[in-house]
């Protein structure tokens, strides 16, 4: 399969059409950006580590039966996905306090929740990426009533199917963002699951596997990355 | 009935224990606070105003089937209530874009929503009642799913009922924000219902008729609260 005209660049991905209509390729980047693109930088090999992450991710939720973009791996960086109008909305679900959330709740990080949340960013830079609701969402035309409901149930069991993957794996899933589209009228799961997009600590002493690294200053980014593709048996 | 013990003192009531264990007395002030007691002035006859004009609310949402914390107006400041333990959370419905929404989706003030919103905010001043959501609040044990849910029906239920009130009277119902507590193992409506707590605007001109014109220094602060009273057929 070939990348064709290049349809747009992101701050972590490109996104190209190719012969199949309804099938682009994405091709996974080195740049680092944190704070509403404020900050930039590069994490040597990310992209490589979350095309095969993200991919590996996809594989494992569609078995849990879970509908996804992924169609099939192409190279280190490149995988061919279907199609998808993005629901403008990041969904965000977090067990553990951290981030925004401790920032915004004056709590400190790394309180177990009463049961995990969900919660909407509205997608867009310009603004932001606010936190909305459902209601916003609804109000705005971003999504339906009836989207919403299938993608925070789909979600849920995401972090289900996550959590228990990555505790296997030595590593406690803190929060994560995932992004929707829709695919022929159904919403299935696209863009990436990666360290860029989840919070990873492991499991024992809670040393940080994230972009938390990188947005932090914090050192040893690369090598967190790599860590987290061994433990999830990818290196 | 009389006042014995204050209880708290808010930034616009204050509120007394009685010989009753589970009345309260709330004497409304004319204290006016915006921007979390940034900004701080006295509104003169406020106190009065919202303390008839909430009563009034309340008896015309009890006759519509929400029950609230009315009991009594015993003078021109003070109203006998249910005793409540407040939920700590600010239920804010918007009909049209104004305020705090309009600014972090920067859309300009007065566009009809395509569906009421109905949102919460933390009842939290040293954290400046930050927007959450339902699994938030569930996951820091401020409210059940069931209170929840409860609340957010009885919400839509305040808007509409308030909605055609205020279109009856001359007054666009913009957005408002209302509190809930609990009684005797029923979540009921408490707090207040005035220009404090509601964006009115004149339904032809649109002019401001609540507290935005003090937030924003628009003058004739008092007029418009007692305009409101005038339209409600309380003045
Ligand atoms: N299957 C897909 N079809 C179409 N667009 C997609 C798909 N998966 C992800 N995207 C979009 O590709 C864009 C590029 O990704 P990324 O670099 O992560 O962007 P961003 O800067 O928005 O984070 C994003 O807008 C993302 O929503
Ligand atoms: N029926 C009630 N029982 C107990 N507390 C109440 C009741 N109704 C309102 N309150 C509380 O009274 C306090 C004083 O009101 P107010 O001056 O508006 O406070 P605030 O500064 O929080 O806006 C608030 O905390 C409000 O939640
Ligand atoms: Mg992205
Ligand atoms: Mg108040």
């Amino acid at each position: 399969m070939e990348k064709l005209e290049m349809l747009y660049e992101g701050k972590a991905k490109k996104v190209y059409k190719t012969a199949q209509e309804d099938v682009y390729i994405v091709d996974y980047k080195d740049d680092a950006t944190a704070f509403n693109g404020l900050k930039k930088g590069t994490i040597v090999g990310k992209g490589v580590i979350n095309n095969r992450m993200s991919n590996h991710m996809f594989k494992l939720l569609e078995n849990e039966g879970v509908p996804t973009h992924y169609i099939e791996e192409l190279s280190d960086r490149e995988t061919a996905v279907k199609k998808v109008e993005i629901v403008p909305l990041e969904v965000i679900i977090r067990n553990v306090s951290a981030g925004s959330f401790s920032k915004k709740l004056g709590m400190e990080e790394g309180i177990k929740l009463l049961a995990p949340t969900l919660e909407f960013s509205y997608k867009n830079d310009d603004l932001g990426d606010p936190m909305i609701n459902d209601y916003y969402a609804i109000a705005l035309g971003l999504a339906t009533r009836e989207e919403i409901d299938k993608i925070s149930k789909m979600a849920f069991k995401v972090n289900e199917v996550l959590c228990k993957y990555f505790e296997e794996c030595g590593i406690e899933l803190i929060d994560f963002k995932i992004e929707f589209g829709r695919s022929k009228g159904e919403v299935i799961l696209a863009d990436e699951i990666s360290p860029d997009t989840c919070r990873l600590w492991d499991i024992r002493t809670h040393e940080k596997l994230d972009k938390d690294r990188f947005r932090r200053d914090m050192g040893g980014v690369e090598d967190a990355y790599a860590e987290v593709l061994k433990r999830i048996g990818l290196a």
